[in-house]
């Protein structure tokens, strides 16, 4: 099995990278192969800073880099050797098995489009991140900001897609899925949420829960919690500004500090043909390290052939 | 003065609500006086408990209360002797100068339309809740759930209102007006906040400083942040359960303390003709005590006249 990396994608790139996937490439020792896709000349000689420790590691040089301020789908289209337009060339080729990068959302998302596109029946791939429940383990809510303007239909699938992604990735057996809402009752919320909870209350492929609340994020009424990606993306910026704040007030506690991003590393995009990673701009080596981990994880459950054979049918 | 308080509403009314009221009356003498409203069978013995320290409060009869479960609406039309009916129908009268009561979110919505009245111009009034800002003092976040769904218009108007609350009740000099997004950029978000932008920008009665994110809540960015009441809503109870869990986990930091809703007592109504604030429904004597000094601040700040003013130019 082979995991790729973005080397050129995040802050603290190439170094951190490299840094992660060499630590990576350790911690899946005889399950994966780490594959290093970047510019040659910086990739290099950080490779071999870390001397035979990153032996193991293959690398496929890319010649251009896709910026953080570029226009996605313009600097998509147009860095074709891009980090991010070859590991997505591989990945949709079939050369590797999950593809990860701290670099551009946007762009991620638009390689993700573009190459091993959307599984057929998905009308729109959504972005997952994951919240540490108080009585452990973790959960997901969907969309974190892939779709900002959403339709029911699509919040339904968010429901399927999590749903699948909590089974065959989290191991939750009959993952609950929660509809966020402004109130517990069945009539409540937009026009949008109340036509969503009624798809969803019917989809025989989930075990809808009802309505859930801001309050219920970390608790265990849901294992899967469905938004649309405004909403998702003001929840998961506001909860990592929550742990931000604790840290900076030196406030140490075992549950917020599940909170850290470098956990897991990055966010899946759940609905594509493929297993792809966005990592977090400000990605340390452990935050690379547990992305790849998890792209692992993805491509050993077979996530992306579940979610094909669930939207088939 | 008067300040007037459903002395039914609540979790744990009557008793916090008298108890409450007692409080308030010591903090504002000869400021105002604090008017109960509510069953005299039940707030009478507890007014005798108080003895000489319930000498300077009111009481006014009321003999129907409406439940936490019935039909606002219905409700509110069918017992016309309620305590949030005869609270809304003296405040309509100016017999009293604030109503605040911590029972029926709906009650006290439907009760102010009702009576007292949407300022005209506005089209919808909103709900508020404080913030804690990291660098000291609150900022104030509408709607938090009169609105699950707004119009661009109905926006705007949020960072109008909040803008005059934040100036004439919490003292800001100019605030800063931030529009709850997914991004920074102008074209972020969906096509309601996209428009919501533009109107908010060329408005020239608030000091709009652009779109800011969930991580800006709790920093100096916004004084007011503007949102549906949907999404407002999910960050009310998200930060409710931040609160809550660091107290069950026995963490204790002077700035999370700011979180306890009983600092403030309960959310103004802004847009209407009038001062009326709804409580949390488990609000305790020190809520209810200060959501009757944020009533007098209200009434004596003559916000809803600023209000007024500013939708009749």
């Amino acid at each position: 099995m082979k995991i790729a990396l973005d080397a050129m994608g995040g802050d603290f790139a190439p170094q951190a990278a490299v840094d992660g996937a060499v630590l990576a490439a350790q911690q899946l020792a005889g399950k994966a192969q780490i594959v290093l896709i970047g510019q040659e000349e910086a990739v290099r000689p950080l490779l071999q800073q870390h001397g035979a420790a990153a032996d193991s590691l293959a690398f496929i040089p890319a010649t251009q880099v896709i910026a953080m301020g570029e226009h996605p789908a313009k600097a998509y289209q147009q860095k074709q050797d891009s980090s991010i337009a070859v590991g997505y060339k591989m990945l949709h080729a079939g050369e590797i098995d999950a593809f990860c990068s701290a670099g551009s959302t946007g762009a991620m998302l638009v390689g993700a489009m573009f190459s091993v596109k959307a599984v057929p029946g998905v009308l729109r791939p959504a972005i997952a991140n994951f919240v540490p429940k108080l009585h452990g383990g973790y959960g997901i809510f969907l969309d974190v900001g892939a779709n900002a303007e959403c339709k029911p239909e699509m919040l339904e699938q968010f429901g399927e897609l999590g749903s699948l992604y909590a089974q065959y990735v989290l191991g939750i057996t009959t993952p609950k899925v929660g509809l966020m809402n402004l109130g517990e009752e069945e009539g409540k919320g937009t026009a949008l949420l109340q036509a969503a909870h009624q798809l969803l209350k019917i989809n025989p492929h989930i075990h809808f829960i009802g309505n859930i609340e801001g309050r219920d994020l970390f608790n265990d009424k849901a294992d899967v919690i469905v938004c649309d990606g405004y909403t998702g993306n003001v929840m998961l910026k506001m909860a990592e500004s929550i742990y931000d704040i604790l840290a900076e007030r030196h406030i140490v506690d075992p549950f917020f500090e599940k909170f850290n991003y470098e956990a897991f590393g990055g966010s899946p995009i759940l609905g594509i043909n493929d297993n792809a990673i966005i990592g977090h701009g400000v990605s340390t080596p452990t935050a690379i390290c547990s992305m790849l981990l998890q792209g692992y994880q993805m491509a050993e459950s077979g996530i992306s052939d579940q979610i094909k054979a669930t939207f088939k049918s």
